[in-house]
């Protein structure tokens, strides 16, 4: 939270690069689609480097080049590193405990590291720990998903426990906190985080009551429908405990625009007013 | 489950290349690690392609090869398909409907096709779907996690909802059963699917009675700890219905032989054996 601080930016920009939706000219210029993607994003982090303190790479969308999808994925974290920004892998995996170490090793033991990886809770502890293990070895961060933006994230994190209190997604997130209740940086923020979707501000608010210390990771700004006022109640007092991810709406702005050449210039543009929005809710 | 009646086996062999238990001599023989990996699996599906009609590849193992990831995983995965087997893709990913429906594209829309994938649940059906339409347009099938087989699975998924009879992985397997009921094939198996571990036999055979048609991916045998009797409940009375996996006592069975050379013959018989363990069971 030293870099929001600094940059005074609690925006997190999506690398979500979907291919139809890159500029046609750009995608002209390469012989393979996955050039297209790494120049793209590599122009969106310089472009928003000075708004914003984060990205989150969307591994999904590196997946769909293939053979290329990982040589892709780790030469666009290298850069945005490279210039100065934070990087979220936003891979949502978890598995076995075996397992679960192999993804650990695989984001934060490689040769690029990633700053913090997203992480699915339905495997229990034991899927989970071995990302927080290694993200301590390395100071980086987990985040794990709790109450996800997506219409049908209530289908099973909604579910009412025994006892008529506790939902599916309350249960997971007093986990996430106790899991990271020993690794409290200086900021007081644990390393060990959650995924709250700005898409259901209640809970959003719930959860931030609820869960002091725990950083979050709010996704569902813009495109999916949430602005300034949904995702205020992730912060704390004090303005800070939360990242707001917007995907779409930034990095395709120049949609918006008109001026496909433009889109880096586009994408800070939209960068920026998201930041100003944020700060003065 | 043409492929299991013809080949009279129901054991799936996990590629699960951890690159500290490859043959040192293999390693030795290669200027990077994927390359190992890749002459390991692929020597590994050509031996195993008589006793098994599938291979499960695991997602986590080749992502640790940074750069290589894919291009190894889906080199991997054309081998298996060209020796005749099936391979299902062990990725458990899951996503918002968007990015799920990037991931989709990536496991069954690529220049390599996933016959199958695995998906969590947490994100609820959104999240799932795009998987399933994705498996329903090129035959392929999806295996949802229900009650996975590590030690700490129930943390979540043994939760018990209000109204006191159905637990988290019970809901999940409900959910599992209605997405497929549309889908069942001539085999009477929906193309559906459902992670239940091996680990977990009362749970396994209380499943097996719930869903009918819904065809299981039972992990946990072998390394993990379950033997022929704990696994005979996966199956329908007419002993389909379900595939077994092994990773680690197949793959790795040269380590008890003590002949690193022979890993493949090594592997042919521990598939063997598994085989017959379970057709007699």
């Amino acid at each position: 939270f030293t870099a929001v601080q600094e940059k005074d930016s609690r925006v997190c920009v999506g690398l979500d690069p979907r291919i139809d939706l890159l500029p046609p000219a750009l995608l002209a210029r390469y012989s393979t689609s996955a050039e297209a993607v790494v120049t793209f994003c590599r122009e969106i982090c310089a472009a928003v480097a000075d708004e914003v303190p984060v990205v989150k790479v969307q591994a999904a969308y590196f997946e769909t080049l293939g053979r290329l999808a990982f040589s892709s994925l780790w030469a666009v974290v290298a850069e945005a590193q490279r210039l100065g920004l934070l990087v979220i892998v936003d891979a949502k995996r978890a598995d076995i405990g075996p397992t679960a170490e192999a993804y650990a090793q695989a984001f934060f033991g490689g040769e690029v590291i990633a700053d913090a990886v997203t992480v699915n809770p339905y495997l229990g502890n034991d899927g989970v720990m071995p990302f927080v293990d290694a993200a301590e070895q390395t100071g980086g961060g987990v985040f794990v998903l709790v109450k996800t933006s997506n219409p049908s994230s209530g289908d099973l994190q909604d579910l009412r426990l025994e006892g008529g209190y506790h939902r599916v997604y309350q249960h997971v997130g007093e986990e996430v906190r106790l899991m990271g209740a020993h690794l409290r940086g200086e900021s007081g923020y644990s390393a060990v985080g959650a995924v709250v979707g700005a898409t259901y501000p209640e809970q959003l608010a719930e959860l931030r009551d609820d869960l002091p210390g725990v950083p979050f990771l709010v996704p569902g700004y813009g495109a999916q429908g949430a602005g300034p006022e949904e995702v205020a109640a992730a912060f704390d007092d004090d303005g800070l405990g939360a990242v707001v991810n917007a995907s779409r709406s930034i990095i395709f702005a120049y949609r918006e625009t008109g001026e496909p050449e433009q889109y880096a210039q586009a994408a800070a543009q939209a960068a920026r007013e998201m930041k100003e929005a944020i700060n003065e809710a």
